[in-house]
């Protein structure tokens, strides 16, 4: 069979405050019709539907509306999943109906033992859990105490959910696995479950590629950029919508699978942006100099700017933000590097944590450009001297 | 056909901070038998599903259960509409998929144009709205400006709506309405729509009998009465379950209406509490006296008590809730009706809403069963003395 693979909608997501609806709308058309060129026999949609358990009535009748267009008015089954922001018992609410025209969404532990089956395919949509959430169900499977107890880390939670699984399998069908949790590379990479400080990415524990070695494939939520896959066949389809400047210069696209192949083999496409997320970082004599922003892709796009070596004293904060703004137009992060502050000392934004005045030094410059005074900075000694008491 | 008639949900509700779910779910269960013995061909439900907006994740769980078992499990149709307690857009999440089952969820002005045809019935689900989603509505229909600009009361609206409903009529068939507002009880007593004063009941204008005349019956949610029915086919159901104090003594049921019948006829069903809500109103003396509390339904009920002509000195407000808990068990609500307070002096619990520092006054009493202090009676005069400033 052939699926489009995507991941990590986020819908009702916003960039400092800018909303991302239009900008998801308009990738999510993308990937429709890419759906329909390529007449797939199903959409994944592995995790993180919503950006919040809680989402906004917009944000509601907007992802509503889309899993309309697929599953209802184009009849394109979806296999979706909940992932670690989208609320597993909210979003479960109607799945049963949606069943009726193979509109199949897991959210809870419990629902992914029962795999979708088609002709030629055993598919298993496992939702983002915990392990207390495995400990909760296999105390209801009747597992000895001793061993639910044991259940501490993801890793071993996975362990017992993937040794289910593999129980389940039809030897004459192709098994795969959509879910929603980050995995590393490989064996030698696997990093000690057991450390609190190594195990999480994401504030997720981390996987490791050879607990999935039984899938023939398996498509994955969570992390948002394809380049991240862990292998081959283990693969993040990436998000559909530059979440933040780090995704800037990141290329947005899905995956089609078949399962046909052997190995299972994917196809990236493109998903273009409406409206882009531009970074710049450039002195303020160079961002307002026509020579250099004519040049820019100004006009519906969105920018995130940091000046460099900025000088302070020779503006104030509203002047900065509208000069830009007016050259070039949304300006959604402005931002500042080695500010030449009013005692003309140049400030580098290297932070050591352990250094709490200095942080806020740091914090206090780069807002407002100015260095702390003598009694500003008596205060914030104070304070942390009573912080470090009450440790 | 034979339709049961239900409203006032209000999934999540709590009373005085004690959870409904329970009572809500024994409820439902005596509702769907009623349902099942009477061979019914649908259940209506008029709205006020959830107790609110955003209900709680286990409100949305426990719903999901409900309509599961009556429209998956038991395949019997549901018809239903949001209330003002309900969030339109929220419900109206995955409505399309659940008519492919007979469930029609209306939560929008816009679906109250389609009216759900059965072979001799046309039933029309119009959910709560107000005049402004009305003047919104008609602008989208191309409605001429000046004439929507009119549309100010909820009566002016519903007349626009039920005149566009009676274009879609066909005289072959019988005609349901199903809708959530406050109906009064005919055109002798109509109030004045123009008023805002006397329009409004439960915080939504009153609408009158005569403006759904057109149809056969119709069956209303809002109020939680069958009593309140404004006529013999114009008819409340009333809630599954006693919210407050005011419903303690009042039956509570549902309808199974019988559209055959001319004129169309119900018969009402009584639903029994599991734990009910019972109110006494006795002095400190009777409450505490085994002959009167041996006959008291002690066991598995909750009581609102008022406890009348108190002497408040002789007692704690701890000891009170404590020592009448011990003998009725769960006490939802505690009340003081005439306190004989430290000065003997009575206060009788009128209040007189113009004089602010008589309110305070009279609510710390009833409170603490003491009178406020002169220095604590100068604190509030000096509040009061502020706040009149800042008007």
């Amino acid at each position: 069979m052939k699926l489009l693979h995507t991941a990590d909608w986020h819908i009702g997501r916003t960039l400092n405050g800018y909303s991302l609806l239009d900008e998801q709308k308009h990738a999510f058309s993308q990937m429709l019709q890419i759906a329909l060129d390529e007449k797939v026999d199903g959409i994944v949609i592995a995790g993180d539907i919503y950006d919040r358990g809680v989402p906004s009535s917009e944000a509601v009748i907007a992802l509503d509306e889309m899993l309309r267009k697929i599953n209802l008015e184009n009849k394109i089954p979806i296999y979706a999943i909940s992932g670690n922001h989208d609320s597993a018992k909210r979003l479960n609410y109607g799945r049963e109906w949606m069943e009726y025209t193979d509109f199949h969404l897991n959210t809870l532990l419990e629902e992914a033992f029962t795999p979708i089956e088609t002709s030629d395919t055993q598919i298993f949509l496992l939702p983002f859990f915990d392990p207390m959430d495995a400990r909760v169900y296999y105390q209801k499977q009747g597992m000895d105490p001793q061993k639910i107890t044991n259940i501490k880390t993801i890793g071993e939670a996975m362990s017992l959910v993937i040794s289910d699984m593999t129980k389940l399998f039809d030897k004459n069908k192709k098994h795969l696995l959509i879910t929603h949790f980050a995995v590393s590379p490989n064996k030698d990479t696997e990093i000690d479950l057991t450390s609190e400080t190594n195990s999480k990415v994401g504030g997720l524990a981390t996987l490791t590629t050879n607990q999935f070695k039984d899938f023939d494939y398996v498509m994955l939520g969570h992390i948002h950029t394809k380049f991240a896959s862990p292998s081959e066949t283990i693969r993040y389809s990436g998000s559909l919508v530059k979440f933040n400047v780090k995704e800037a210069n990141t290329e947005k696209s899905i995956d089609i699978v078949d399962t046909n192949d052997d190995p299972i083999s994917f196809v990236h496409h493109k998903i273009t942006p409406h409206t882009d997320l531009i970074v710049l970082k450039e002195t303020w004599e160079t961002l307002l100099d026509p020579e250099f922003y004519s040049k820019q892709p100004i006009g519906k796009n969105w920018f995130a700017i940091t000046i460099e070596d900025f000088k302070r004293s020779e503006h104030t904060q509203t002047n900065v933000r509208s000069q830009l703004q007016d050259i070039y137009g949304t300006v959604v992060e402005l931002d500042y590097k080695n500010v030449e502050v009013s005692n003309n000392q140049s400030i580098e934004q290297t932070i050591d944590s352990t250094n709490h005045e200095g942080i806020v030094e740091q914090f206090y410059t780069s807002i407002t450009g100015d260095t702390l005074s003598k009694s500003q900075k008596g205060i914030v000694n104070e304070i942390f001297t009573e912080l470090g008491k009450e440790e």
